[in-house]
């Protein structure tokens, strides 16, 4: 008898499921895909036990759910509702990713692009936009590492309270919020860092080139913003390991092809078993492993 | 030329299109599934023309209409819109199948688990929750097998015109409208039978197990609730002939395969011939010729 | 490596997108087809994204986008935004349908129909319902094709206003707004007349038989009109060159394969190149094409 069809079931917090998440699944070999707009903790509860009750529990991992849209606060929302559906005592479980807004495969290309010029275990890094979900991951993994992590935001208390959190739940990190509000901040953020990665809101300039000329240290900067204005002035949207005058710089596009490869690779993994929560960590893990 | 792939218009009368009508229709081996929510008896008329004008008459029997959706009611509402719109004199038509609920394979599954152990021809059955989409269709299935049926609702009124329907419609019926309201009634509305079917609302205890115990003659019972606690007190949501004290019982993940292997011949029924409607009796009678 | 799955996304202005367009996309060979309702011009910005950005440039003819739904005017407005996304200086584009209530590909078959019965260089032609979407695409094509075309409504300064739009558009255009509100407006229009053609609202009648009896020249009549009663008395729904009384009678249906063949033969051109906008022109080439 030949092995069940895969299903992937594109779960989306936005009206209109995403088309780009669509089609990486189609690329990545998912042979069938149901997509879902407007999911909601609530609504999700009937979608889940459809992908549970229907194939018995060895045919299970070739049904997976993915959950994506623009609010990565609301897919976290949904993926919360969908374990609590999932009966593990009867192995009645499916396979779970969350890539709202492509917040972990994003977070964890940027670090595999850091990894190629510096040395993770021991880099001094600075994370601009670092309470949003993207910039979260990114320290997240960075402090996972061992390097010593500077996390930057305008409102110091969410930036201390981001870092209290990974704090506790990685054990050893070294980080620190500091306030990047005024213009004296930026030099004493920047001070003895060697790796910037900048994860702010769409068209904020987050780093002028006139502060970044005082971080006599600095390598590596790696600007995750789409739109431009950059976020990190003089990055282009399509640089990839560009020499900026000593400092190699990647931008939003630049990282593209990484974020794809292991996007695809987590949705490949995905079918695998039948147990997964594929969210930052084990994203990243996969990210490990790809050529 | 080669066949047209086979596309099954999955209409869902509940928002969010069923994900577990959706697996089963791949696992039946439909080629295209088209999914639809919030389906009204309004909204389906362009679906419908777009199922009958768009292939030849000599290859309408490759696209299929699935009608589902928590709502059986409304399903029932779907499908007589559809119907009306086919054009059985140009051969404008499409196969109709309606599951909404799982109410036809579900119904169909349970007395085909019943059948195994008792004579259905000559059976005394109680069917509890009997005026529901299921208890209904039980009971009409029954009715057409020959033994005396007793259809118990707690509104004795709907019982009997749920009864009537069924004499009008089943020449030779034996059917009876009994009250279960109050505490006297259990034990006189069991006296004599040897099957017991409950069909009733999720989580409502529709046989507790003092009352049972006064039923000398009981040998089967098959509880169709999906929701703890059970509908008949002691029988498992996953008792498949499973013995207690001599009474053969069945819960609804029991007769579990049996729906979906039904489930899924009927999908496959569809697609042999494009004037079908696949209702209860149709939908029965596929089981029956199930191995 | 093999060729990417092709993915059709079907960006449909109504509620729930067309079956019809869905079965059609089937039957041409998309193999995915991603389908979205609802569609305007402000939420298809990212579904477009998602086209874009998904995969590189060399597989980008992979994909293509298909606008339908009831309403052409919605439809256009939603090319429009689509255009505005795409990136043909980096490469980043998408070939484009446009079919809403299916327009172009039943303005193409009228025009195809009349063509295996007179010379459309210099046919003198009349197009009844002639402001509508279906009716300026038919005028438009007649215009190109070098014949004299009457462009006929019931209000003069909206055909006088479609009439000054195709000739600008068309160099050469020999096209003229007639009134036909009145009924000596009729024959006057007909006067000479070897083709008419009537794209007209549903079961609305254009031309009475008894006016029609007036046009002496008269060879061809299409009615493109779905819904009885027809636009053009006497002609039927089936009719397919159908002879009445000396003159060759088309009607909706009787277009419907060659609409069909059109549809479909448009869509796989769609997958040739990734930056193709079928809109009544390209579409008409391909009809041209067609064996």
């Amino acid at each position: 008898m030949p092995e069940k069809h895969t299903i992937l079931v594109q779960l989306d917090t936005d009206a209109l499921p995403s088309t780009f998440d669509r089609v990486v699944a189609v690329d990545a070999g998912a042979q069938h895909i149901f997509s879902y707009g407007g999911v909601t903790p609530e609504n999700v509860v009937t979608l889940v036990h459809g992908c549970i009750f229907t194939r018995g529990a060895k045919d299970l991992h070739r049904t997976a759910i993915f959950v994506g849209g623009s609010d990565v606060a609301a897919g976290e929302a949904v993926v919360a509702a969908i374990r609590k559906q999932l009966i593990p005592a009867a192995k009645l479980t499916v396979s779970v990713m969350l890539d709202s807004n492509g917040a972990n495969s994003t977070a964890a290309a940027a670090v595999r692009a850091a990894a190629r010029h510096v040395n993770l275990d021991s880099v001094e890094s600075l994370v601009l936009g670092g309470t949003g979900p993207v910039g979260q991951r990114v320290a997240r993994l960075l402090a996972k590492h061992g390097g010593h992590v500077r996390l930057g935001s305008r409102q110091l208390d969410r930036a201390e309270a981001v870092a209290a959190k990974i704090r506790q739940e990685v054990p050893g990190a070294k980080i620190e919020a500091v306030s990047v509000a005024t213009s004296s901040d930026g030099p004493k953020a920047l001070q003895g860092r060697e790796l910037v990665i900048a994860a702010g809101a769409p068209g904020v300039l987050l780093l002028p080139k006139k502060v970044r000329d005082t971080a006599k240290q600095l390598r590596v900067v790696i600007d995750l913003n789409g739109v431009p204005p950059a976020g990190i002035e003089g990055v282009g949207l399509g640089d990839r390991a560009k020499d900026h005058d000593g400092i190699v710089g990647y931008g939003a596009i630049g990282v593209g092809d990484t974020k794809m490869k292991i996007h695809k690779a987590a949705l490949v993994a995905l079918f695998e078993k039948s147990d997964l929560l594929l969210d930052i960590d084990e994203i990243y893990e996969i990210a490990l492993r790809l050529p």
